[in-house]
């Protein structure tokens, strides 16, 4: 393998319009060697993909097409929702919503149902980009109180605060954290305990970039509402699903001013069917889940996640500083989302190396979001890439530093 | 082609289990033969469906798996925009959004953004189902004033009021209708002017079930706001349009309390990535523009609107009664959306004729909405239904009515 993807960058031209560099999806390869590294959106399961385009063949009457009242629907609807129940063991007590807006109508729409007044306090555990912007959102609808996990010394996210008694008003309405940071690379592999006299107040977890990837206790940690928007691990975008515990649902809970597509409980008294859902989209989360069942669940896809990611963090780890990672907490080092710079961000090493992996068709690693990562590449190893395929990467990067260290 | 859809209603066994009578959308005929009334999410355009499959074959990379973020993604979303401009010529000064929420999140969107202040007033025109919802979410957000046309005499909204200026409170931030009420089966086929007076109030068009069917006259109408969900004319679910008069934008103009994806001026100023849009989702709509286009653009579609309902209402016209529909002023009759019953009513033929209907595979007449429409089926005929199609239906209508009547 190594052998194989020898280079000479000597002979490389590097430019800032090379598509690579402008984040391109499309190298010259065959479609079906592409490895998309990208934060999401992203590619699904190859057998899950190969399950979508089948769905549209030898058929004049495709999925898009169905009314959402259709029986049709309905059952598939009712599938999606039983397999996340099974594959990911929630509990009976616990509600199933197919919302709109994404992760970021969800920063909306959690105060807004979780906090009937504007003066209602609600705690947010403040570690990343996405907890911020969480954050950020919610002071239009109740008063925010931040455990802030920021690195005084550095201004960065490296590290989780401790939640203590002290910094959780015992009034809160609940307590918010992202589990996995997307932008800074880190990841609670399992949800925090609150202090004990704070465990009457719910947990509220963004999912969006983990579910799937580790078991929740629901019960056990306290999670009161779980949100994951579709396009990271479990489908497409244009869809979010909402766990909450039922005993959070009720008339007159919300906000009144609540939009009536984010209110969950008239979405869970209407059976997801209040307004016109994200059809296909359920479609192809319930193609998704099934596809981890077959794959042995949460806790066989748990063990991959925990490979796919330890094959990376093992050739930065032992490049001698070639490649560097800012979460130097090993506990911390998020599975789903692994930022690495080279050479402490050399800007011409690391043009040709996304140039020369463009080139063996691994893209997204360079991602252009308005959040800013400084010179840090990401490589994001959701339920699309295999093992094989972060295996290639890694042994990418080995060569790649062998070469030019 | 009536010789071929004789029937013995005889032999008929007529029962509510039917899966006809349960809104099945699989008939036992060939899926290249089911013929879709339903009122939406429904079928698309043949071309459009076919271009939809042939986007996941011979491909291992789908453009399920584009990162919203991705050159290549950004040619589709920038291309589907400026064909929609083209295809409906949309003026420059009109900003055109992707957004989220379906059209009930547009019914909380709006007030949102027009009206800085809960004491702002807005005019809603009420003639049906969709623009009743609209008002009753607008409601938490705003001072509405509703001008009603609901018919004093039967209940039922069968009329378009007159707008008069007495009616329309000078200062009012929008004046609000919907173009086409699917339930109802009433369509304005063009746009009301306002009295001379309110000209400088902007109007606010529900456009979902309508829009692409018939010229718009942006500047003309005093168009601000019109927005239309994909799933009726122009795609599948999880996807609105709104189309926005740029002097609406502004920092500072929407409400505190808007969320941020509902937010138009921030989702414009992020170039419609403000969050991840449901980039398939608008995909699919680039597709549908394209046949538009290829078709002769709206105005033909205004044309073939007019035959496919035409000669439905016409079966209905000329059958002594054996089929009514509740909108006796033609002006106002809708070419989307055509209510009609079977001798007043009549269960036992109603039944009988879905029945026959179905195993014809014609499906989506009857429809299971929560709003209710008493004993009336549905013939609707978005972009997806085609001239024969509707013909099809009309020939078998006539059949039936001879045969029963």
């Amino acid at each position: 393998m190594e052998a194989e993807i020898k280079m000479n960058i000597n002979t490389l031209e590097s430019t800032s319009t090379h598509p690579a560099l402008l984040g391109s999806l499309s190298p010259s390869v065959a479609p079906e060697k592409v490895i998309n590294f990208s934060p999401g959106p992203t590619s699904l399961p190859k057998a899950v993909e190969k399950q979508i385009a089948a769905s549209f063949n030898n058929s004049g009457f495709t999925s898009l097409a169905l009314s959402h009242r259709a029986p049709e629907f309905l059952k598939i609807l009712n599938h999606t929702l039983a397999t996340i129940r099974k594959v990911m063991e929630i509990p009976d007590n616990y509600e199933l919503l197919f919302t709109h807006g994404g992760g970021h109508g969800q920063f909306a729409a959690l105060p807004l149902n979780l906090c009937h007044h504007h003066s209602d306090t609600a705690t947010y555990v403040v570690n990343g980009t996405w907890s911020a912007r969480g954050r950020d959102e919610a002071q239009k609808y109740c008063n925010v109180e931040t455990i802030d996990g920021k690195d005084k010394r550095t201004g960065n996210y490296t590290n989780f605060p401790v939640l203590s008694e002290a910094d959780i008003d015992p009034q809160s309405k609940y307590v918010y954290l992202c589990s996995n940071e997307t932008v800074n690379g880190i990841e609670l592999h399992r949800l925090p305990k609150l202090p004990e006299s704070r465990r009457h107040i719910p947990l509220v977890v963004d999912a969006s970039s983990d579910f799937t990837t580790k078991p929740i206790d629901w019960q056990g940690d306290g999670v009161g509402v779980l949100f994951a928007c579709a396009s990271k691990n479990i489908g497409h975008p244009g869809l979010t699903l909402v766990v909450i515990r039922k005993d959070l649902l009720g008339k007159d809970k919300a906000s009144p001013l609540c939009p009536g597509v984010f209110n969950y409980t008239i979405n869970s008294e209407a059976g997801n069917l209040w307004n016109t859902p994200a059809t296909f989209n359920i479609e192809v989360v319930g193609f998704l889940m099934d596809w981890l069942e077959r794959q042995g669940g949460v806790v066989a896809n748990e063990r991959r996640c925990i490979a796919k990611s330890q094959v990376l963090y093992n050739v930065i780890d032992n490049s001698n500083g070639f490649y560097g990672t800012p979460v130097s907490n090993k506990v911390l080092r998020s599975r789903m989302n692994l930022p690495f710079n080279i050479k402490g961000g050399d800007q011409q090493l690391t043009d040709k190396f996304l140039i020369k992996c463009w080139e063996r068709g691994m893209v997204g690693l360079r991602t252009l979001t308005p959040f800013g990562v400084g010179d840090y590449l990401r490589a994001s190893l959701y339920n699309g890439v295999t093992e094989e395929q972060a295996t290639s990467l890694a042994d990418f990067m080995r060569c790649f530093a062998n070469e030019n260290g």
